[in-house]
């Protein structure tokens, strides 16, 4: 017997879509001087956030954003069933801070980058199953915390190769409703690890993109969707590299990603002038871009159908120094402005 | 509109609730010298499970836990739609290294040692949502990573307070199923953050018992169960001080958890002779616990209705060097050899 919503191995098909009824993203200075400016709940010059450590910076900053989106409803904290929220830091201390005086249901993921859509899935299938009314997903990153734990001391002023990425100081926030008027999370693709066996963690899009890669090509095989059906197609966060990589490995199967692919890496900063090198990387980078840019495009009806999948690399720095490879996942969902097909 | 499935803020009573129709624990030498040994699917005496690090071991066990759980069942691993893990480890590598050939949905968590009873009520609720007709929930630790990664190198052999816990080095497996003749997950109560000041990582027993003190009550008063409606009420991992506050924070309220209440830390050593001082933690402990001891008294009708509740403690080396108080939470699974109550 196979489950109803489940329409192969990796999609399942949402039989009541949530709506996302609030967002919110909240950026460091460096974000905010990038083009998706406009897009942005809050740009906080002083990436401190007002506290004494890089870590607790982060917790606050997404802690903020969470406060953001519950403004934009008519929502109670209290309201929320469950929240679903993971960072980059050990031990997801920048999730676990954040929230703990709000008495909430909570679960904490680890997907890497790939942890908002991660969030977005389980939130929006516990709606869906009857579990909860009101759910939300949420995740962080900053850079100094990224650059202190996984590279090295700011003070050190390390190299940057031309394929690494820039962790975004940045958060994003979706608050996911049993009723709403959209846009709705209408299919969800989970991820399955994959290892090609990059080893370079410089790299990180070349080690990602296959993962992408094949949670993409498994969502249009189990849907019958082709990416023309889609108004946007993005990932994050592969940046140039990456993306470059995935519209490659498309090509040798006949498939046009076309122009309405893009990555969230790419979209955060202007390259050319902010120095980020591929682009951005980090929970926070496709969490702030899809909680600004895309959901406002969204409202606004730029955009009616998104495809939005988050990459994730699993490494850590101590299986990078013991010549480990870098396992990868992406994490898939379907958003969209209508809440069933044809309807 | 309350959503039908549940009962209260925290608690949610299934629908269908999913069978476990196999489990399965793998430990290392200390464990398999406990009370526990026969319990045990496996006990491994070389504790590096033939890998070269501490943390490819800890994935090794882990790998070896999930098939000797799928070898209990008719499934072939591809027949699994979900898969929930989790681990201690710096960005979780235990558990992504262990799947990461497996080509499985995976959903990665961070509940610290609270994450086999966070992954159980992920894993069946979207087995009672529709989503999913096979899904297991994975968890491991090691004694030698963890030392070495939230404390200093074995080789330095560090003194321990008597408030301090063992990580212990083991793994634990669940495979749950649409269909199947139980033990059944009927209830799931997600836990919520709690922090009340500990500061003591050397004592985290005190930190955690708060936490599982708020979900138990929750789901006491959320399902109109008492204490005496379970054959079994276990708690992992409060070890022997965290155990005895728990029991006192019911004595205020004027409920006895009983002699029908043990805490995996404590079963899982000899405390008296096997040194480990306030007994058992990781996320392995209470994974172990179930998947072996707890699970085979199921089946042979030892008990019949178990409150499983996991604790764990969110912190992180650097949060606890910056000052900073432990954050913990419980989550809490009932499980029952009859599906539906009355029935």
């Amino acid at each position: 017997m196979q489950p109803t919503k489940r329409l192969g191995r990796f999609t399942v098909e949402l039989a009541s879509p949530p709506s996302i009824i609030g967002f919110a993203s909240v950026v460091g200075k460096k974000e905010g001087e990038g083009p998706l400016k406009n897009s942005f709940d809050r740009i906080n010059n002083d990436t401190t956030f007002g506290e004494k450590t890089w870590e607790k910076s982060e917790s606050r900053m997404q802690a903020e954003t969470l406060s953001a989106a519950l403004n934009k409803t008519s929502l109670a904290p209290g309201s929320l069933d469950y929240v679903f929220a993971g960072d980059l830091l050990n031990q997801c201390i920048g999730s676990s801070f954040a929230v703990r005086d709000m008495a909430l249901p909570f679960y904490g993921l680890y997907g890497a980058c790939s942890t908002m859509a991660e969030g977005l899935g389980l939130a929006s299938m516990l709606i869906d199953g009857g579990f909860a009314n009101h759910t939300t997903a949420i995740t962080s990153s900053h850079f100094a915390s990224a650059e202190r734990q996984y590279r090295m001391p700011l003070e050190y002023g390390g190299q940057r190769t031309p394929t690494a990425q820039w962790t975004a100081t940045a958060a994003g926030c979706c608050i996911l409703s049993s009723e709403g008027n959209g846009p709705y999370i209408t299919h969800v693709c989970t991820g399955q690890i994959i290892d090609l066996g990059v080893k370079d963690s410089n790299h990180m899009g070349a080690a990602m993109a296959p993962a992408a890669y094949e949670t993409l090509s498994a969502l249009f095989k189990e849907t019958g969707l082709a990416p023309t059906d889609f108004d946007l197609i993005l990932t994050g966060d592969l940046a140039s590299f990456g993306a470059q990589i995935l519209r490659d490995m498309f090509q040798l199967d006949g498939i046009d990603l076309g122009p309405n692919y893009h990555d969230c890496g790419v979209l955060l900063y202007d390259a050319k002038k902010q120095d980020v090198h591929a682009g951005g990387s980090g929970c926070g980078c496709s969490a702030s871009v899809l909680c600004g840019h895309i959901l406002n495009g969204m409202k606004d009806g730029t955009w009616n159908k998104v495809l939005f999948a988050g990459t994730g690399a699993l490494m850590s720095p101590l299986s990078v120094q013991q010549g480990e490879t870098i396992p990868c996942i992406c994490h898939a969902v379907v958003i969209s402005n209508t809440k069933k097909e044809g309807a």
